[in-house]
């Protein structure tokens, strides 16, 4: 089958195309390489059966063309897994144009793209931010749906757009509210800021808040692993999926230390105070995610487990990037 | 005190206009005249306290000059009623840019005027299709939030956008979600349909859908009094508020027989069938009225009576029309 991924060079689009291209489907997909890089792609382009396209795919034009150049050279897709988004929330704080052209404007344009060549099943990569700050445990059919984040409410005005479409003309999405994910490959993120903070400086790594922020961290494989699960077994018309690890979370103390044992052993930690890193950060969230297990779906790796892997992996990188830093 | 509204041309927005002239305050506002029409301002017209701007405020730019030109002519605005938005739910279903550029992007751009001028308050006209197709009472913090229309698509995305804004640079937001709303100058509608195509041919109405869509109707004047009771006393950062009669709702099939009565008596009633009249529609929906019935508000009219006088209304215009296009 052919898979269409929009934002297929960023950290989570990489990992899934060549994960589908793993699983012997033929894959194309765009970019428009703002945040995605080329580079995550080098082992999906040795595949005869992959395809990409660098486009800005928030211009409805430009999506309909790609998605038209992709249909002539592998056939209508049978889905399009729509991942393209500005994914740095801090980013759309202080300039609002950032998520409403970059992530709303793309899943518009993406839709109707995916309308103009019938394609008729989108997955979406949606967000824990679409619930805002809510106490308790966030359920799928819970409200109120409140974002405090651009980011979030650009994900949720996404899923809005593509629940109208599944009334009208489409034949089924797929919603996946993403928790952080980390691993290879991620551009942005805490472990990605705390390394490269401490490649700066590897004295004292300053961290935004007190600390005390808890959130579900996933491994990216579990994450890709969750999607596919869900694509290939939520058979409803509408299916909203919360995509997370089990229990409670990993507090940003947790993480900044672990950091600094691998990558600075030594290193000063100072907390810059406040409950929260940045306007629109939501501090704790507890996702439910007794949808997904009743689906059949159980993570490999637990929140904890998920930032020691990545530190492990973002680090190697980093010093990689060092070494080929110093061959240059 | 200075109110801006957009959309102010409109249904809506010309009522709330006369409404706050009445109390006292200065009043301007912006309209592309799409849906709008300048005779709903004429009364507004007379009053020195009042100013329109004509301007399609879906631009970005268009929106921040016109919000810069009204507080050069009346003071920074104490609050925005954003009112402004393509009402008409079935034309979103042929073409989603409808509804994407002139209710979501329209949206987008006042709020980036309201930040660009520093207003801290924005009153949005909300909708109950925000809520998709449920079973139930619908209640203001209950999900999922699945719209089935652009229409309701595009008013939960400018929820969103509203409810992060709130967390960045905005004091207070009030979410007021409609129910259908009738009476003297509406639009569109079913009301406004029956008589306008018995005007055409009074010998037979046609109705879409079977006649049992039952849904709340609420009076414009009781929706103008609700919307500015919940921004007199609702006084959190973001505040969501259902606005409806109390009861069961009306039926398309009450609608049609009354409007036949007092319009074409004898006409006949010919049902197109299926239970709803177009992709998107809702064919029944009721909501819960705790919230606003508990901040202290009731509807003077119920859904049944609100009906009736909108009947009385626009047959009463639709009359007039006919005879100054007589006198023409």
């Amino acid at each position: 089958m052919h898979h269409f991924i929009s934002g297929m060079a960023g950290f989570i689009g990489s990992h899934l195309a060549d994960s589908l291209l793993r699983a012997g489907h033929k894959v194309s997909g765009a970019d428009d390489l703002s945040l995605g890089r080329l580079e995550h792609l080098e082992n999906a382009h040795r595949n005869p059966g992959f395809r990409f396209f660098e486009a800005d795919c928030s211009q409805r034009e430009a999506a309909i063309q790609t998605l038209r150049a992709a249909a002539e050279w592998g056939g209508r897709p049978h889905m399009i897994w729509h991942m393209a988004a500005n994914s740095d929330i801090a980013a759309g704080v202080s300039d609002p144009t950032v998520d409403f052209s970059r992530t709303l404007m793309t899943t518009f344009s993406v839709l109707e793209a995916a309308r103009d060549l019938g394609v008729r099943c989108v997955a979406f990569a949606s967000t824990s931010a679409v619930y805002g700050e809510r106490a308790g445990q966030l359920e799928e059919d819970s409200g109120p749906l409140l974002p405090i984040s651009n980011y979030g409410a650009a994900k949720l005005a996404g899923e809005a757009l593509l629940s109208a479409a599944a009334e009208a003309w489409l034949d089924r999405i797929w919603i996946c509210r993403f928790p952080n994910v980390v691993g290879h490959r991620a551009t942005h993120g805490a472990i990605f800021d705390f390394i490269s903070r401490l490649k700066m400086s590897p004295v004292e790594l300053r961290v935004l808040g007190d600390g005390t922020q808890t959130k579900p961290y996933l491994h990216v494989s579990d994450l890709i692993s969750a999607m596919e699960f869900v694509v290939a077994n939520a058979q409803g018309r509408r299916n909203v999926f919360n995509i997370a690890p089990e229990g409670e979370g990993t507090s940003v103390a947790f993480i900044a230390k672990q950091t600094v044992a691998r990558v600075a052993p030594g290193a000063a930690i100072r907390y810059e105070g406040g409950d929260r890193g940045w306007i629109g950060d939501v501090p704790k969230f507890r996702f439910s995610t007794a949808r997904l297990a009743g689906l059949g779906w159980r993570p490999s790796l637990s929140s904890d487990a998920a930032v020691l892997r990545a530190i492990d992996e973002l680090s190697a990188a980093a010093l990689g990037q060092q070494r080929s830093d110093v061959l240059v």
